[in-house]
């Protein structure tokens, strides 16, 4: 046994833990995992861990991988493991950061300590924080660091659309869609956005020129794909010569991606941090240097 | 806000949790529980809550549900519960009690100490203990109360089948179908059983007369049902003149029910442990009773 971090992770992740344990220069294992008849899950780490353990694994389908991260960690620590890192590309249940009404849970607050009390640094991307201004007061971690996609879809949207309009469906994307349109100096705007419901949103286009303009929308998760869609049939409606999509979390849940496509949008880029066919850059080395 | 204690229970176990709430005197409130498209919880419970909080969620769907209960016990702390009891008429995760090989998670230490640093109190029925002997090894809290649903499906047994011939399909159930056939003075056995696989399982018969007798068939828990099947043919090729099944927990798995119908099982009688069209047997009086 070296002294040499391991990476942990699941078979289904093997590309991404692959990318990240080559950049960082750690040794690989994978978690052995066999879901029972009843819905148990049976886990089985390597038997000897080093001090220093990282865990990768994304948290779409929250619920399920909340319970495997208990599993896993409380295991690590019988194992040998002395500091724990989890590597959440996304990091669910970040967004419920107040009660909104008297008796509601904040899941952000709750998920946050569970993850606080498996975990000794918590590395992301792009967490959806809205009233907690850094991960670590969402996440009470002695190291929480953030990264982010931005600068990667920027350079691919360069690549493709020199002269792309980057588009923000709504203005909790404002300083994001700045930063990325600074990196390659791109015309750049954001939409106003009132939300009804899970999938009732209503979009107002910012008071820019669209006509015969390529647009790029550009955000940090597609989930219901509602909000994308509303913003790609107005910008269409007023001329724009296309609508192309680019986010950092490919969640597109349920019909999500046939909801955007369905109005109008013709290409859609994300990064790998949720494993999706429409994954267009890998974050591993940006994880990676993380732990430089 | 009276002193009374309050039930908390979510809409689907509303009437579990009607007849514990009535025979126990406790006051009734349901959680109510929203799932975002991207997979996440929200959940609100009511604004306040008495010193003495009980939460009913019998923990099929086992993952799911644990983080329901890390929500729900953070939150009932911040709103006023100071002593809070899971009520898990079914509780998951309780076989995986060693580690047959090195790294193997032992997910019933770590799902209950999880479940400790959440609740004061644990009551549930029939756990599938095998090598620990109480439920406070299992989860350590400062009260753990076992129930049995044996006495209640000996008894309803007992009405329809008073010559019943009482078969446990594998060692593990000796003791409790001993009990269960003491309480009406019924015969009874117990199969052996080698297990190779989740649902590769060989049975073999007791050395016991089944020719023209009315054999039931009593577990603590029917899963994949390829157990109940395979020790309901041996019986039938045997002789039996029917074979009828009882279970605390009718988790069924998949198409279990089919399996074990095709095996020729008759009727299946199961506790309200879980709720499931077998259910002939309500839990509640006896669950009232364990806070008397």
């Amino acid at each position: 046994m070296t002294n040499t971090p391991m990476l942990l992770h699941f078979a289904e992740d093997l590309t991404q833990a692959s990318g990240i344990a080559l950049a960082a220069g750690m040794n690989l294992a994978a978690i052995a995992r066999h879901r029972f008849p009843d819905g148990e899950l049976k886990l089985r780490l390597p038997s000897a861990l080093p001090p220093r353990v990282v865990l990768l694994r994304t948290l779409d389908n929250p619920d399920e991988k909340l319970v495997e991260l208990l599993l896993v960690a409380r295991t690590a620590r019988t194992l040998g493991a002395q500091h724990l890192t989890l590597v959440a590309p996304y990091l669910a249940y970040m967004r419920q950061d107040m009660a909104f009404q008297p008796g509601e849970v904040v899941s952000q607050k709750v998920v946050g300590q569970f993850l606080a009390d498996l975990f000794d640094a918590v590395i992301t991307v792009d967490p959806h924080l809205h009233r907690v201004a850094t991960l670590a007061e969402a996440v009470p971690v002695a190291q929480a660091t953030v990264l982010s996609g931005a600068p990667l879809l920027a350079d691919l949207i360069a690549s493709h659309l020199p002269q792309a309009l980057l588009v923000g469906p709504d203005e909790e994307s404002a300083q994001w869609i700045a930063q990325a349109a600074a990196r390659h100096g791109f015309d750049h705007a954001v939409c106003h956005k009132i939300r009804y419901g899970d999938r009732d949103v209503q979009i107002a286009l910012p008071d820019i020129r669209v006509q015969g303009r390529c647009v790029v929308l550009l955000d940090d998760v597609a989930s219901s794909g509602h909000t994308l869609a509303a913003a790609a049939r107005l910008l269409l409606s007023a001329g724009a010569a296309s609508v192309d999509v680019a986010v950092t979390h490919a969640l597109f849940a349920g019909d999500a991606l046939q909801v955007i496509k369905d109005a109008g949008v013709g290409r859609v880029w994300s990064t790998d941090c949720i494993t999706h066919p429409s994954n267009a850059v890998s974050m591993a080395e940006h994880i990676a240097r993380a732990f430089h």
